[in-house]
């Protein structure tokens, strides 16, 4: 199931595609799922940012090539941080860089969206708290990165973390093809498969510290190719099995 | 004003002190403010955590004599990073070691919960965003700290951090003393006039950055005199013009 939030007639809902309809979910995604009966064309609404997380968890050098085109070491456990969540953006929004002359660079990553509230999961257990995965973009003020040290405000500008286009609840988070394209020219064409810790052990590690409530994002780290973004640029995220982000640069 | 969150008959509400009374807020502390005909005794109800944070962003390193024993340089911006607001916890709740082997330390902090919806505000107009003020312990397994480098796991565990006792509205957050008892000994003893970052540049900072939303929660960075905590002890922070926050470590 392709899990979506739209605008439509002035308001905000939860809703799941049908080929190119969509339908709402007015009790959400979470728990028991009741459709409504009516189903609008795709066409007619707005897509949303798939979910407004209550908190936006990240993994750090995750791909071994990226660990490698960084010149670090791999890390022995996932290296975590957090950012905005009002920081998240939908398909088709504007990235709005922060700075003009500073380096700002695109991460495709793989995005999970947690369905359940979970605490000590192991990773054997980890899909049954997971909703699915979407696609997001962790836009970075590289310049900004190097200088803090902590990654926090150097990735937590408003509008800095595109996610979407929908929520995928039915997929191997572990062998699918990552790729972003920036003006239609491929930048980074990477596999889940390079990851370092799998999402799974992400979700036993994650929920070892901290709660965590349906709706969280936890992303995971982006492969080799990451580049800087200029006004005007187009990025693409596909994700093989969940489909297209894009979004504008301004 | 002071407010509080409370639990009674089974649910849980917003409130303020009345002496030794506590007032009802059913509309909550956020906007025009309704306070219910009735009060109950102040002992007859559960005092919670004051606010629960959408986000709950931290600063590193902000007072001279701090900086001086941890041996760093005085930043010349806020250092941020972001912790789980799943971590929070309330007065008398106790702080659950998430190891008995590695070095997990009290840190008393000046919190700041935010009171309005916050973008780019300056410094000069940060006090109108601000609801009030409270007390916090950022509770930072030193161990994990230093190997991480990002400081979120460190500070993420679930009860890292408490909060409390109360959201004070009327307070000069630029000359409180800040002090904290281990067990009734003092450890650390301060004012919030050795800050690094005033917490009125520290929003101006922040919301050039990030939305604020109301109920987010910024703390302030510790002053001197940081150390280790043992199952069994009792913590004390008491912040003048607030009051205390106390909590037992488990």
């Amino acid at each position: 199931m392709k899990i979506v939030r739209f605008a439509h007639d002035g308001a905000e809902h939860w809703g799941f595609l049908e080929d190119d309809r969509v339908r709402a979910l007015p009790n959400g995604p979470f728990g028991e799922v009741e459709p409504s009966p009516d189903s609008l064309p795709l066409d007619a609404v707005r897509l949303l940012a798939p979910v407004k997380p209550g908190k936006l968890v990240c993994v750090g050098l995750n791909y071994v090539l990226h660990a490698r085109e960084s010149g670090l070491a791999l890390p022995d456990e996932p290296m975590l941080f957090m950012c905005s969540p009002q920081a998240i953006i939908g398909p088709g929004e504007a990235i709005i860089l922060d700075s003009h002359e500073q380096r700002v660079e695109f991460e495709a990553e793989l995005a999970i969206v947690i369905g359940k509230r979970a605490r000590n999961v192991s990773a054997a257990e980890a899909a049954s708290v997971v909703l699915g995965y979407t696609c997001a973009n962790d836009v970075s003020n590289r310049d900004l990165q190097l200088k803090d040290k902590q990654f926090t405000r150097a990735k937590s500008f408003d509008t800095y973390k595109p996610i979407g286009p929908f929520i995928e609840t039915d997929l191997n988070p572990e062998s699918q093809t990552i790729r972003l394209l920036q003006n239609g020219v491929v930048r980074q064409d990477s596999t889940t498969a390079d990851m370092i810790f799998p999402t799974s052990f992400i979700i036993e590690f994650v929920s070892s510290i901290m709660t965590l409530e349906p709706g969280d994002v936890i992303i995971t780290g982006t492969p080799s190719g990451v580049g800087p973004m200029k006004s005007g640029d187009r990025i693409e995220i596909e994700i093989s099995g969940i489909g297209k982000l894009e979004n504008p640069v301004q």
